[in-house]
C-alpha cells in the first residue's frame, strides 16, 4: 500500500485551522520555536525490521494480520510510516531474518521510500535450521572454540551484509550468560568473549561503529555476559576507539538512573545510541513513553546536553532506533505511538532552559532545577511535533489518519491475515 | 524405559557402605530420625505434564531430544522419574495440551507406574489452532460476554476431563490483564472475572477445590487481573470454602517475603498448595533451590509449623507442585534436582527446634531464633533424604544413576531426537 | 509570618496578563474549564505537622533554618502555605510530637488561618523519654501484653487528642515486623495485632474512621506486619466498616502497580485515603511528581473514576495527604512544589475523555486508549491551576512568590536558625 | 571486661567431646581436612569500630546498654570478639568519629588484645559541629571548591591518623549524589569528583591502597555519583594501581549478580575486598548470612578461585570487613553471628570440587556444575570452623560462651547502661 501525497494533503487540510491556531499559541510561549521544528524535522528514528510483526511471550502469540511477509515488504512497512510520520527515515536489518539476497532491489526499495540502512544486527541468540553448531551454552562465550568461530563468522557476514546496503554499525546483543551458578565460569567468559569481539573488530571496515548493547537478565536467568553498562564499557574500552556502548531502556535491573549512565557514556565519547521502549518490570519492550514518559524526557535532557556540548548533530552523530514488541497492538499504531512520544521527549529536552538549570546547579538549588525541567517537561510541545511532520510532507494526526485511511486492511487485502513477520 | 528394580537394587549395594555410615551418623545427631525419615519417604511431589520437554524464551528454544510425544510417553517420564526418587508419585494434566481421549488407557497406564492424577490446569492464555474466539485480550475478564463464556466452558471442560482420571482440584492460572495503562477498567474486570469464576465455581464437583494462582507480571506487562496474594484471597472469599489460593515461588515482585503470605494464607485456611521453582529476576522458572535455597526453608518452616497447628497431613492436605522451565538442562535431571530439594528444605524444616524457636521469639530474642533456624539449615540432611528414597525403593543418588542408565539416550533411542513435548 | 493578602494582589498584578492570556487559551481547549477550576480550588490537601522541617536518613540530617518549634509555630507554617496556593486547608497531628495541651490556643490558631484538623498520627514506633516499656520488638503485635497495652492506650488517646481539635480520624502506621527470619511468629504477630486494632476500634467515636497504612520494608528489613494492601485489607474487613486501608505511594516493592490497588479498593469502599511523595527506589518520601508524574496521574484516574462512580465528593470523601521527606529543599518551598503537582495531576485526571476512554476499553482497542490518557496528560493543565489559586485568593506562582517575599530569611528573623521541627 | 583464657577453656572442655567425634566425621568426609582449618584460622575478618553499638533506622533507634564510650573501650570490644573467635584480629577506624589523639595508647591497646589497624574510613556524608563548610550538597563532588577542599583535606588528615595507628588503606565511600532529576550535573559532578579523587591520591604513602567503595542509592535517592561497580571502577582506573573497587554487598540495585562483578573486578586486578551484610531490600545492614548464604557461598566461590588464580594470600591479599547494622540484636553476638557466617561460606568455598566444576563448565553441563556447588554448600562444615576456632584458642561455641559469660551484663557494669557508640 502506498500513501499518497494528496491523502496526506486532504488529512491537513481537514485539521488545519485547529493546528494552526495551537502552533500559533505555542510559538508566541516558545522562543526559537522555528529552529526547534527544524530540529524535531529532522530527527529521524530508525524502525527495526522486526518490529513490524506481532510479538509474544513465552507463553504464546495472537498473531496480528497483513504483516510484512518479505524484506521488501518490511521495507514498505517502514516507508508507509516515514510517508506518515516523516521521521522514520531508515530501517535496521537483523541476519539471518533479513538475509540480503538481492541488494539491488532492497537498496532500489528502500530509496523509493526515501529510506536508508541503519545499524545491521547480527543473531547468535537462535539456532538457525541449517546452522551445525548450536548456540544453547553461548555464542561468543562458548566453551567450544568452533561455536565461537561460528558465531564470529556470521558477525562478520553481517556486516557484509550490511555493506551491501550501506550500513555503518553492527550491534551486538549477546544473551551469552549463565542460568544457573556454577554453569560458566565468569572469567573465562568474558575473556573468550574479547577474543571473539576483537576477531569481529578486525574485519569491521573503517567508516564503521560496533554497538555492543548490554542487558542485566533474559533469556538467560542467572547471568549476563554483558550484563550492564559497566561490562559493555570494558568490552569497548579494550576494542578501540570504534567500539561504542548501546543503552536499551528496558535492558536494566529495577530502578536502574538510566540517565546518569548516559551522562557518563557521552563524557567518555562512548555512547553509540539508543534502543528506545518502555517497562514496567523487565524488558516489557512496550510502547515508548507509555510507562514513564518523564524519564524518557530525562534520558533527552542528557543527550541533547551532551551532545550539545560535544558540538555533535543530533540528528546524525548517534544511533536512535525502537525496540519494541507489538504483542496487543498494531505495530504499525504502535510504531506511530513511540516515534511520537519520542519527538515529544526531545523537543521538551530543546526547550529546557539550560541557562537557568545550570544557575541552579551551581547555586545547589534542586527546587529551582526541578522547575526549570518540569516547566519543559509540562509545556504542550505537540504543535510542535505536529508542524514538524506537516512541514516535512507528513500528517498532523498520525493515528487518526492511519485509521482513516483503514491502512491494516488494504495490508491484510495485499497479504492477506495468515502472515508471521517475526524471527521470534 | 523402564527402570528395573533390579538396577536400582546394584546402584544402591554399590553406595551402600558410604550411605550406612553417613545415615547412622546423621541418626545420632538428629532426633526421632525415623519417624523423619518416613515423613520423607511419604511426601510425593507432583509433576507437570508440561515439565517433562525443554522449555523456551521469547527469543526462542533450544530444542532437546527423546522428549515425550504423547500424554502416555509423559506418563511414562513420570513414572521413570518415581521409579528412581520414590518421589514423584502424581502428575498434573493440563488441558487442552494433554486431553484425555482415552481415559481407561492414560489410567492404566498411570496405575502402572503407581501415579495419581493430581490439579488439572486449564489453558485460557493461549489460542488453540480449532477455537473460535481468542484470548488475546482476556479470557474470564474479557469484556465480549461470548468469550468469557467460551473461557468458562472450557473450565467446565477441563474439570470434566480431571474427573476421567481422578483428579480432584483445579487450577487456575489466568494471564488476563493489560500491557498498557488504560487498556482495561480494573474494576469491571474484577468483577467480570469473579463472575466468570462463580459460573465454574458452580461446576465443581463438591469433593474438588479450585486453586487460584495469582502472579505480578507476565505475560501481562502493566496490570495483572489476578496480581497478587491479596486479589487471589479476595475472589477465593468471595467464592466460598472449595476456592483457595495457590503460591508460585516466581509470581511475586522482587524481594516479596513469601513465607510471611503462605503463613498468613495458612491462617486463614486459605491456602492450596505450592508451585515449586527458583528464581532472580522475574518467573525465571529455575530450578528449585539453585538461587536461594534458605528461602524455601523458611518457607517450608512455614508450611510445617501451619500445618502441624492445624493438625493438617504433610503429605495430603496441601498441593505440591514444580512448576519449572527446563531451558539449558536436561528435563529429567532438572526435575530431580528440584524434587532433591524440596526434599531437604522439608526435611530440614522437619528438624527445626520448635520449642527453642518458640521460646527465642517469646523472649524477642533474634539471635537465639536465627540460631534456632540455622542449626537446621546448616544440618547434613541429604543422608536422610537418601535413605528415605532407599527405604521406598528408590535409588541413593539419583543423578548419578540416571546417567548410568543412560536415560537420556534410550528415550532418544525409542522417541527420536526430534521431539517436542510441551505446549509452549 | 503573616502573607498579607496585598501582597499576594501585587504578585498576581504583576504576572496577570500572560496569566490571562494563558487560561483563556486554556479555556478554549478544555471542555467545561470553569467546573473543572471550581473543582481544583476546593481540593485541599492535608500538611503533616512532621513536613515542615528539614528531614534526613540514617547517615545524618542536614538542618535546616527557621523551622517550626512548636504547634503553634507548625500550623502557623501551614497557614502561610494556605495564604499562598489557598489549597493546603488542613493539617495532620502526630501524637506525642504535637500534644495538644491547650486546645482552644490551637484551635483558635488553625482558625485564624482558615485551617481544619485532618487524620491524627499515632506513634508507636519510637521510644518517648517517659514512656515506660519500649516498642524495639513491636508495639501492637508485641508478646507482651503490657507492652500493647501500651501501644493501646497511647492510640485511644492519640484519639482523645484528636477529638479536641475536630479531627474525625485516627491513622495507625505500624512498624511492627522483624529483622530476620524466626523473630516473629508470623501468624501469632498478625492475630496479637488484631486484637490490639480491635481494642483501638472499640474507642473510636461512631463518626470516626481508622486509616490502616501498610508498608513493605522499613524499619524493619525482613517482615512488616501490615507489610501490603492485602493484609491491611484483612485487618480492616476483620474490624468494621469504620476501618480502612490507607495507601502511601512510596510503601510497596519495586514496580508494584500502585493504580490497581487503588481501582479494587475503592469498589469494595476499602480506600481511606493517599499519603503523596514519589520515589525512585524505596520509601524515598521526594517531593510528589518529581520523579514519575504519569504514575501519579494514573492513580488520580482511578481515584477520579473510583469517586465519581460512587457519587462521591471529591474534597472530602477521602484522606488526601502529602508525606515526604524534604532533606535538601526548603520544607515549605518542597510542600508548594507537591502541591502543584498533585493539583496538576488530578486535573489532567479530570480532563481524560471518560466516554473515549470507556469505548477503548469496550473495544480493546490499547491504542485508543493510551492516545485518549496522553491526550489529557499531554495537556498543559497550569494555567488552570493557576486560575484556581487566583480565585480562591492565592498567588499565581507560589515558588517566585515564596522566594520574592523572602519568607524563610523571615522565619530565620523570628525563629533563629538553629530550630529542629521533627521528631524524627 | 577480660575473657580469661581459662574461661575458654573450660567451656571447651564441656563441648570438647560432642566437637570431637563431630570434627573426626568431618575430617573422614572432607579432604585435606587439616589444611583447611589452617587456612580458617588464618582468615581474619575486620570489625569496624562503629559497628559495636546499637544502629537505628530514620525513624529511630532503640538504644543498647553498656557500649563502648571511647576508641579504647571500642578497641576492647573487638578484642573480647577476638578473644572468643580467635578470628577479628583488626578493627577499622573511622575518622573523626574515632580520632587518634594518642597514638601510643590507642596502638598499645591493640596490641595488648593481638590487633591491627584495617583501612582508615573518612567521613564526608555527614557534617561534624566544628565544620566550617556543610556537605549537605556533596563533598568530593560539591560545586564549590571549598567545599572540595575541605573535604579533600579531611581524606588527607584522615590519612595521616591511619598512619599512626599503622593502617594501610583509605576507604572512601561517598554519598555524593542528587535527590532530584536536575540537581546535579552527571557530568560535571563525575569531574570535580575525579579531581579531588587525585588530591587524596596524590597524598596516599606508597604502600597505601585506595578502595572505592559504591552505592547504588541512598542517602541520596535520585542519583550516588560512584552509582555501581562500572562508575568506581572509571575512578580506580583513571587513578592508578593503588585504587581499586570496594564491593559492599547490600550497595545494589535488587537481584544483581553480585558475584559476577567480582569475578570480573578479581579478572582486572581490581578488586579491593569486601564489607560483608546480608539484605533483602535495600542496604538494610543485616547479619552476614541472615538471608541468602547461598549468595554468599557463591561470592565466596568466586573470592577463593579468583584469589588462587592469582596466587594471592587468602588472609592478607584483600580487605575483609563487616559493615553491618545491628538494631534489634546485641551488636556483640550480631559480629559473632556474622562471623561465624562468613567462616562457613569461605570453609564452602574451599571444599568446592573445582577440578570437577572446571569438567563441568568445560562440558557445558549446568546439572553437574549445580552438583558440585551444591555437594559443597550442603556439607556441614560447621565442626571445621569450630575446631579452627579451638586450635586458635577461641571458644568451640561463640554466642552460647558469650552469653554465659554475662558478657554484655558486665560492660554495663562497667560502663553504664545510658551509651551510644556510633556516630550515626
Amino acid at each position: 500500500m502506498q500513501i499518497k501525497k494528496s491523502l496526506i494533503a486532504e488529512h491537513n487540510d481537514l485539521n488545519c485551522s485547529e493546528h494552526q491556531r495551537r502552533f500559533e499559541w505555542a510559538s508566541t510561549r516558545i522562543a526559537n520555536c522555528d529552529s526547534i521544528v527544524a530540529r524535531v524535522a529532522a530527527f529521524q528514528i530508525t524502525i527495526p525490521s522486526w518490529a513490524l510483526g506481532t510479538g509474544g511471550t513465552r507463553f504464546g502469540r495472537f498473531a496480528g494480520s497483513g504483516e510484512p511477509r518479505t524484506l521488501l515488504e518490511k521495507i514498505d512497512d517502514v516507508g508507509l510510516l516515514h510517508a506518515i510520520n516523516r521521521s522514520c527515515g531508515s530501517i535496521s536489518l537483523h541476519i539471518p531474518w533479513d538475509s540480503v539476497d538481492d541488494a539491488y532491489s532492497v537498496r532500489t526499495r528502500a530509496s523509493s521510500h526515501g529510506l536508508q540502512f541503519d545499524a545491521v544486527n547480527s543473531n547468535t541468540f537462535q539456532d538457525q535450521p541449517s546452522q551445525p553448531l548450536s548456540y544453547k551454552f553461548g555464542s561468543l562465550s562458548h566453551v567450544d572454540k568452533a561455536v565461537r568461530n561460528q558465531a564470529v563468522e556470521h558477525n562478520i557476514e553481517t556486516i557484509r551484509q550490511g555493506e551491501l546496503v550501506g550500513s555503518k554499525a553492527l550491534t551486538l546483543w549477546l544473551s551469552d550468560g549463565s542460568c544457573f551458578p556454577g554453569q560458566i565460569d565468569f572469567r573465562r567468559s568474558f575473556e573468550r568473549t574479547l577474543e571473539s569481539m576483537k576477531q569481529i573488530y578486525r574485519a569491521l571496515p573503517a567508516d564503521w561503529k560496533m554497538y555492543i548493547e548490554y542487558k542485566a537478565f533474559e533469556p538467560n536467568m542467572y547471568s549476563m555476559t554483558v550484563g550492564d553498562w559497566g561490562y559493555s564499557h570494558m568490552f569497548a574500552s579494550k576494542l578501540g576507539k570504534q567500539a561504542l556502548t548501546l543503552v536499551d531502556l528496558g535492558h536494566h535491573l529495577p530502578s536502574a538512573n538510566i540517565e546518569q549512565i548516559v551522562a557518563i557514556l557521552m563524557m567518555e565519547g562512548k555512547l553509540a545510541g539508543f534502543h528506545f521502549n518502555d517497562s514496567k518490570y523487565g524488558d516489557d519492550d512496550l510502547t515508548v513513553g507509555s510507562i514513564n514518559p518523564y524519564q524518557l524526557f530525562l534520558v533527552f535532557c542528557e543527550l541533547v546536553r551532551g551532545m550539545d556540548e560535544q558540538k555533535m548533530d543530533h540528528a546524525r552523530d548517534l544511533g536512535w532506533m525502537i525496540d519494541a514488541s507489538h504483542n496487543v497492538k498494531d505495530p504499525l499504531e504502535d510504531l506511530l505511538q513511540s516515534v511520537e512520544a519520542i519527538q515529544i521527549a526531545y523537543t521538551q529536552a530543546l526547550i529546557v532552559d539550560s541557562q537557568a538549570l545550570f544557575q541552579a546547579q551551581e547555586a545547589s538549588d534542586p527546587v529551582a532545577a526541578q522547575e526549570v525541567l518540569q516547566a519543559a517537561f509540562r509545556t504542550d510541545v505537540r504543535p510542535i511535533v505536529a508542524e514538524a511532520r506537516r512541514r516535512a510532507g507528513g500528517a498532523l494526526r498520525p493515528i487518526e489518519f492511519f485509521r482513516s485511511m483503514n491502512v491494516r486492511a488494504n495490508l491484510i487485502g495485499e497479504r492477506g491475515s495468515l502472515t508471521r513477520s517475526t524471527g521470534l
